[in-house]
């Protein structure tokens, strides 16, 4: 059994040597250069700890993990050109350091490069483990567009449940079917792999509202982010949408005056609505829930509770952390 | 046997029904719109027909064809994007009618998609199935590169052999796959396989050549484009890059001259030139040439004659036609 960071080691050794051809540099330079500025390759190392519940980690599990973080850094590429932003990860983004077009194009070819890992792997099993890939691809361009959709939106118009599901595609599905490919090469039954499935999706949802609570309460010195980021921008986030929810009509337009108007002192009177409806706490009990649902299911996993000490010291790790 | 004519009805009559799901909307829509502004549905049919040629038609066939015919439209939407061209098939383009973000997400749905239809296919010859398919994505992609790296270039800093690369990549390779992944999974042998590709690869760069020529040459009643139109946008065509090979200094000044000036009389002027260089012979030798080749290649495959005739007949077609 090995740790996140042994596997994640192990992961970044076979990986990091240069995915792509040489020529055209134009095409394969910039999908090179995003893979190059980092990033903490949780979605692979899920995927070989999916794996190593069950068995030790098998090549198969490689392809698969080289094949979800290739498509994790092409979604990143293209959602960069939509979102219109100019770093990521401290860096410039691939469509400001190159252009538009060598940015959608970049990410075609790394989706394309993702499918020739697949193909790779063992007949036996290929089939299941393209259909929980494909799913989830398919899942991660709902939740972009469902997210492009809401932006469209007044606050008030975005329905919760609605807003909790476009989550759930854009970030979680994605790490659910890294532990549950793992899980299918390393042999997991239906309901293993299900388990496994849910524990990551909830794991996922606990760390977006965890990281919606960070960016307002958080210790900036911790964090690493300026406070109330989100608050500037008017962003949904789990809290702005709840506090509406919860809030008087004089909190409301209390609150929407301040997006309106943008004061000098913004972020910390939002904050003070945010108290004031007690958005904090719930934040904390819905992080709670999340995470005690996702490790209901890792419990439910019938396999020896010590090979499951990696996942649950990872899971840990994401959802405490205060940086 | 069927022509090509009763199998591309074959085809729509399962490829029409509507290939995504309803929501989100401003996902689906915009790739099932570009599916259904038409197209001759060329490659899927050529899938078909190579399959044929071996063998009945198989449902894997009509798999691979689904496949090859949405990754086309998923490179027509994004290329679109790149090119900022308006119509596309005389209706408006994807990101022109939705948005850029809707185009660049409704792209990548569908080649999603289209792995989703290879993942149908007999596991048997799946592996080496995407391995034709994913060589040729990949250079679709390159061959979309270099043309973009082209664009930034001096006609007279282009290598025509470079040139006759792109074409090959931009537009030939999935005619040449598509006829191969038909031959795989009609059980052509790897080197009628190999046949089979280089003659989709010739016809494919012969038609390029008739195009262009057409493009300045043709009948534009029966071309059902303005003639010249290359020629007004200084476009690097086989014609352009050749006479710029053929013609003297002087005519190369008078040539600039055009490009840069754009008079009234450009498309009648360039057009001398090409005449006085006589790059039209050369052009329709050169078509010769390279379906010759192709037949060549169509003639070493190891099968009856007769099982060839549909394919004869299309390639027949598709390097006669004057419209």
């Amino acid at each position: 059994m090995h740790s996140f960071k042994e596997l994640s080691e192990k992961f970044e050794q076979q990986f990091s040597k240069r995915q792509f051809p040489d020529q055209p540099s134009n095409l394969y330079d910039p999908a090179q250069y995003i893979l190059g500025i980092g990033g903490k390759r949780v979605r692979p190392v899920l995927c070989l700890l999916g794996n190593e519940l069950f068995d030790e980690v098998h090549q198969d599990a490689y392809h698969a993990a080289n094949a979800v973080e290739l498509f994790h850094n092409f979604t990143l590429i293209h959602d960069d050109i939509m979102d219109k932003a100019p770093l990521r990860r401290g860096m410039p983004t691939v469509h400001t350091k190159y252009n538009d077009s060598a940015a959608i194009l970049a990410g075609d070819v790394m989706l394309i490069h993702s499918y020739e890992y697949l193909n790779k792997i063992n007949s036996k099993i290929r089939t299941k483990i393209v259909q929980v890939f494909n799913k989830a691809a398919r899942e991660v361009c709902e939740g972009q567009q469902l997210d492009m959709d809401m932006e469209q939106k007044q606050p008030e118009q975005v329905d919760f449940t609605d807003y909790v599901n476009m989550i759930a595609l854009k970030t979680s599905v994605l790490l659910a079917a890294s532990l549950q490919m793992g899980g299918i090469i390393g042999g997991g039954s239906e309901g293993n792999q299900k388990h496994l499935y849910e524990f990551g999706k909830h794991v996922g949802i606990a760390f977006q509202i965890q990281d919606d609570y960070l960016d307002a309460f958080g210790d900036p010195e911790k964090f690493g982010k300026k406070q109330g980021g989100d608050i500037l921008i008017n962003k949904k986030t789990f809290l702005l949408l709840k506090a509406l929810e919860l809030c008087t009509p004089a909190q409301r337009k209390h609150l929407h005056g301040l997006m309106d108007t943008n004061p000098d002192n913004k972020v910390e009177e939002v904050l003070q609505v945010f108290r004031d409806c007690r958005v904090d706490e719930w934040a904390e009990k819905e992080k709670e829930l999340f995470s005690m649902k996702a490790f209901e299911h890792l419990d439910s996993i019938a396999v020896l509770s010590s090979r499951k000490q990696s996942l649950r010291e990872l899971a840990d790790f994401l959802l405490t952390r205060q940086h």
